[in-house]
Parts: structure tokens; C-alpha cells; sequence
């Protein structure tokens, strides 16, 4: 793995997490995007070498709505960029952890990604992901 | 704010913990570290400009213990790099923020930490720190 890439964080309302994060991390959201698959909508600020994705349900049923109904706003996902996510998907599941896709599928911000199970990662829920 | 300095994982046992984040990140736990103010033990791994730190509670009384009981394991916060700790912490007060800190404190790592109040920040327990 070879940095951390992003870290997600679940919010109720990116109109109110948008301003909150700017003020926080005094940096501008750069980008938004509507990622169809997942259901939910983006917002990335940069902290260096490492995005902050905020991540706003747009469906009751997408992952990101039942989280927050949850366990409430906060932390969601930690993504590892990596340089070859076939090999990296043989290495972890050789290793013993458990990949939530068997293929990688198509992410937010041009990214092939596959998430593991947190059963096997102290509760974390990690994303792989690598620049198409 | 510079860069995410690391990311604060609680777990119940470094012991099992280590080897799992060795196997997880492909790395060494490459630094041990007890904060006797906080009631935890650390250990550090890195990803690019990123560390993880693992934090096992050595007292029931450790806002880890009470955080690993309640939610079990998983991400704890985002600590951010600042170049100027005071400045940053005048900054956020200024922005509404809520520090729960009215001065630094030493934190792990030889740093200077400042808590703010995850209820400010959409449930993220953000931590702002400064190498001394």
C-alpha cells in the first residue's frame, strides 16, 4: 500500500458539512461528485497527500444512510492507494481477510476500489483503490 | 493544517492487533509508545505521509476503554499537522469550534496535541498537533 488516499466521513447534509469542513480544515472543497452506484454524493477537500471525502446518502437504502442512522455522523472508511489492486486483493486474501467484492468495482474520483470485511480488520472499514 | 499527521485506530489488544495491521498494511510496527496521561499504549505504522496509531487503553478509565466499550473498535480520530498550534486553536475558536483543550498538551510522538469537540464537527474527533 502506499499512502493513505482518503478518509471518508459520513454526514447527515453536505450543505451543512461543506461550510463546517471549510472552516475546519481552512481549505476549499474542490470537488464534488454524484456517485450512481453507491448512492451517494461527494465533496473531496486535499490535506496534503491525503483527501477528505464527505459523503452524503441519496437513497434511504444506500450503505451511507444506514450507517448514519446508525451510528451517526463521523468516520467512515480509510482508503489505501495502492499500485496494483489484483495484487493487492491476492495478498489480503491469502493473508486470511475478507474482500467484500470478488472484482474491483468503479469508485468515486476515477478509481477501481474493493472494500474489506471490518469483521477481519478490528472493526476498520478499509478501502482499496488505484488511479485508472 | 498541512496533512493528516495519522489516524487513531482503538483496539482491545495491541497483542492481536499489531501482527493483524503488519498483515493488513504490509508494513512493521515500526515504534511502541506508553502516553501515561491518556492510559493508553501506541504503536505507530506508516503510509506515506500518514501514520496509524493503534491505541490499546491500560485503564478502564481511559477514554479508549470507554470508547472500545461503547462502539467497539475501530477509527478513533484524525489528528492534523499544524505548523503553529496556539495560532490554529485561535483560528478554530474564532470559526465557533469547540477545543476541549484551553491550552496544548504533550500527546504521543513528542507533539503538542489540542482536541476539539466532535459535537462541532459532525461527530469526528478531530485532534490538531505540532511536533515540539
Amino acid at each position: 500500500m502506499l499512502k493513505v488516499e482518503h478518509i471518508g466521513i459520513a454526514v447527515k447534509s453536505l450543505d451543512t458539512s461543506i461550510p463546517l469542513f471549510r472552516r475546519l480544515l481552512n481549505s476549499d472543497c474542490y470537488k464534488k461528485e454524484h456517485v450512481e452506484s453507491e448512492s451517494v454524493q461527494t465533496a473531496f477537500f486535499r490535506q496534503g497527500e491525503t483527501k477528505i471525502e464527505l459523503l452524503e446518502a441519496t437513497s434511504p437504502d444506500s450503505t451511507i444512510a444506514k450507517f448514519v442512522d446508525k451510528k451517526g455522523e463521523g468516520m467512515h472508511h480509510i482508503a489505501f492507494e495502492v499500485a496494483d489492486i489484483y495484487a493487492e486483493m491476492k495478498r489480503l486474501t491469502d493473508e486470511g481477510f475478507v474482500l467484500l467484492q470478488t472484482e474491483p468495482k468503479r469508485g468515486a474520483d476515477n478509481k477501481l476500489v474493493c472494500f474489506l470485511h471490518p469483521k477481519g480488520t478490528n472493526g476498520l472499514l478499509v478501502e482499496l483503490c488505484q488511479e485508472i
